[in-house]
């Protein structure tokens, strides 16, 4: 196990390359690849000035019923407690609740167990419960809401590690993602690597692009994209600065 | 196969009999039965005037993502096509596209070969395509919205027959759908025959009740609940125009 | 009683004036006299060809609570029953329920006795129960939804002919409503015979308007407001043609 | 002046052929042209049986400030009166008032005179007034609502036919608009022909298609898309029936 | 009077008892005890790190209307006025002003006064003003916005003291509040003794279970709820640590 | 140039004078000028602990579309680039993106240019790119949200200072925008002055009257307004603490 939560050196290295990273240098590449549609929207952030890099491992939940949630109870345990046991280091709750905030998944006795377990973050199109614990234990969460009532009330779950519907966003299981203070990005694990190094590239270059705007010479339209010339001056800093 | 596109003798009398009745008197049998929350909102119907009643076929969208797209192309067929080329009489598609109305899940030519098939009605917590053309079919339809654009657009097929999220309520493949002008009540199928013979009674003896306020003569607090008197005089027109 | 259900000669007068003049007109007037905000939005009209004009008979729900349930049983009767024996000819029932939708707080049976009382229409900011028989019984109703669960499942009255808000405009008992295709204006009655009078002169006025444009050859700017040769013209029409 | 409204030959022949098809089929011709985004979306419309086919001119409102009327006024007129008075045949004014529907941007007079000087048709992100009388007149609408005050509650007209947007999608003056049950299709003019031809001619296909499923025989996959048997039997077909 | 703003010694224990506890374990009391919809939702919090516990003074606006407006003035003050005169230690005003988020019902002034009376919180369902200023002040505050606008923009006062609807939550004057992170909790006083030491149970083992987890040996299935081992480990703890 | 960005000792004076009066003081100047529409709503401020005030500089965007994109870009630069250009000390970009938050505007790139050239703050009605940078950066930001993807997925440039709408308020290039913690208020030029002065003197009077009910003697209808006695002590305290 990598210290970054990954499960073997491909992982471990795309982890650290998106580390370094935002969303939207990846989404940049994302789109390039004909995933345009990976950015999840209307959640809120909870640590803005945590970085988020994980696994999807998903969850489905629909609204309340009694057939289904003596279904989800014969199954042994519920779907948010067989998630955490199930959750190892690296891995992140994606949860579809269609949007309920009247009810929330998880609260602070399974957030703890999922935190023990050495889970990465959590992404809920819904709603947890503890809000006032669970913003004090250090793991990113990025939520539509917090409420005091329990899942019961709303909703029951019906799929772990299925196909999901998060923020607009399809996640299936596996899939890499990638949060900081502006949302999170969902990458499919076929291409995570390649959009890992190019948007590293990507971010080493803008860096560079600011550092030369803030000189205050040049205008926008000789630095983004850069002319010839910044160009230039960019594979000198390159070289000397390589991207990692 | 019944006249009323039941598969078999039970199924031709649940279906009879909620022929007869509202949305409302079999809800209230619903609530009392431990499912409050069966009637799907926010959806409009488009043929205020018919009754839908059917059993539930249910079809699964997630926001486009191209490998999920290529997967459900990989099946051999799109999931509405098959969905339709599944169907017979009585069942009603009903179509999880997560409110999704920037996109049409289905359209006319799609939409014909449902009403060849015998399909007794569409609940979409998502769109149509071909509006002006399907509200001409005699089709009970019950929708969020309708859109010029296929669902490459926007959505992908995920689960054929899977549970479902629909205007609020979970549906599950073989459940009982009532429709009439306000909207669709999902009927699991273990209460159905309940749901069907308490609504018809209910209805029987409210269709007195207003016929006793007609009069004129009574004030709604003699009346609803009936008090010794009315009851009495129900009892005796029941005896006469018994519920069928 | 007079055949429009006013109850003396001058509401007699308003009721009769209002019936031939549009939302509108009597918008205009309301606003000139510093009642602006007097236009409910948001609701839906089930009759639009319908003309609807009464008096406000206002109620009042809050979120379902058992204690306040009981507190309102412990009253005798439902603050629905409450309403309509107290309601007579003229009335409109003008329903605060926040907005909600999730239940509707009337249906077949209690709206039965109303129309047998005389009631005049339905407002309501919320929603009714037994669409498909209310829509037949010919009764202009304006609601946000309509629902097939009964009140207790969501609601719970609290206060009859109070003060209450409607579609973002305050009702008070006794206003006069008048209401048409596109929806409902709250007119006190303090200002109500003026409201009336003056609208039904702008009405007059701009059927003359609309006649002249007809006739193709004057622009909207020799029209409306009307020059002095289309005002002369207008002046010579209103003597052959007065006013009612 | 062409029958249709349109001003030369050209014009007169992408609106003919228009009137034929539908905004689904329309919508796949653009989509394939670069314009996946041009179907409006979240207007209602009044006339849901009449088609609707013409060229935009635009007008742009703000939110209400009484230096911005000052500025109105200046002008000469208002916005809406100047529109009307440039419109003519085959024009369809397209409002942008930011989705306010808390006051409307035309009545029953000035519209009168849009309708005398051959318009074609009202789309408005926004509302109108005198929907009681407006929806008499024939005149094709499409609107997000309808109110009873007067623009100067709460907008302010800008711009005449500048660039807009309207229910999630750039207009341009001089566009062609074609609509529908269920809503309009912004086609730019510079592929307004194509459009208009390749539409024409899916609908003539997909018309084959339905016949032919409406048999009973063949599935769905056999026909949509044609297999070659189907489409052999469809060019025997076209060549009988030729696209006009 | 109590240190915590309490009128009487019962009173003091239950607010005493509350500030140990989260709106999660006494929204589970509540529910048990037949009010599950008692948690308040939609408004955020301005200081999440804040605890609140106090009792209900409610305020209830309308759409503002002239008429209304003279009848508050009328009353010699506004109602805000009126409302922070009336208030003491451990009251929380209650606001319905319907959602509006258009103007403010109060501002830097009259919130001082609040806070000079011993004011313990501020609950509204619509907006205040100076937002800027009222964040400085240590108030507890939960607020739907905040708006430069004074209330006589929007909204008139035309309640105090009578039964609200706040964020979904029927409100009675009295009620005991309870606020933390995630939202605010009623609790109607007669059951708020058995709320405030059950939650207080409530949290005291699940303290202890959250500990037990982070030993990181069992897992939730053994922990949550506890198993015979677990449970009887936690007898000899509270045996040590009784609940207070 | 002025320290505070002012381009000449008018505006200068104006700044500084609004840097010390909340929006709630200068909204009630505008209102009193006739001009109650001016606070912007909906937006959300990266930075609340920081006032803005400064002049509009405004971009308007509408949804995407090819044809308009290459007009944009045929222009040169893209509008986002132009406006950063043209920008100098003092200069808030105000952007009218329809509301659309599924595109950012702007991200860390040209950002860091408008900082470079003096910008004084960003009003965007949408979204922004690479928040987790932006927020770094000192900027004033009030945003409706941010998001990974550039703006070519959503919106393209058609106006640089031209009139737009923003947040539900009209903005004219050149109005003076004072930013805090609850908002943005738009001023007119023509009555920026007026407003500072009466705002400031209202502000320093408030100051006042909250300072005198902090005694916790007088009551609140003896100083908000304030009596005869409040008003003298206020007078001699205004001579020894004049307005600046």
């Amino acid at each position: 196990m990598a210290a970054n939560g990954a499960r073997d050196p491909e992982e471990s290295l795309i982890f650290e390359k998106l580390l370094q990273v935002s969303t939207d240098s990846a989404w940049a590449v994302c789109a390039s690849l004909g995933y345009p549609n990976s950015f999840i929207e209307g959640l809120t952030t909870v640590l803005p000035d945590r970085k988020m890099v994980g696994r999807a491992l998903t969850l489905r939940y629909v609204p309340m019923r009694p057939d289904l949630n003596e279904r989800e109870r014969a199954s042994g345990s519920t779907l948010a407690k067989r998630a955490v046991e199930l959750a190892g280091p690296g891995d992140i709750l994606v949860v579809d609740a269609g949007g309920e905030t009247g009810a929330g998944f998880i609260g602070d006795v399974i957030g703890t167990r999922f935190v023990v377990r050495g889970g990465a973050g959590l992404v809920v199109d819904g709603a947890i419960r503890d809000l006032h614990y669970m913003r004090t234990i250090g793991l990113p969460m990025y939520l539509r809401g917090a409420h005091a009532a329990g899942s019961g009330r709303r909703i029951v779950g019906v799929d772990l590690n299925g196909t999901v519907s998060c923020g607009g966003v399809a996640v299936t299981p596996g899939d890499i993602l990638l949060g900081d203070a502006q949302g999170i990005l969902v990458i499919p694990r076929a291409i995570a690597r390649e959009v890992a190094e190019k948007a590293a590239a990507t971010e080493h270059k803008e860096n560079f692009l600011r550092a030369t705007l803030q000189k205050g010479i040049r205008t926008i339209d000789d630095v983004y994209p850069p002319n010839a010339e910044v160009l230039e001056e960019y594979e000198v800093y390159r070289k000397q600065h390589p991207v990692d």
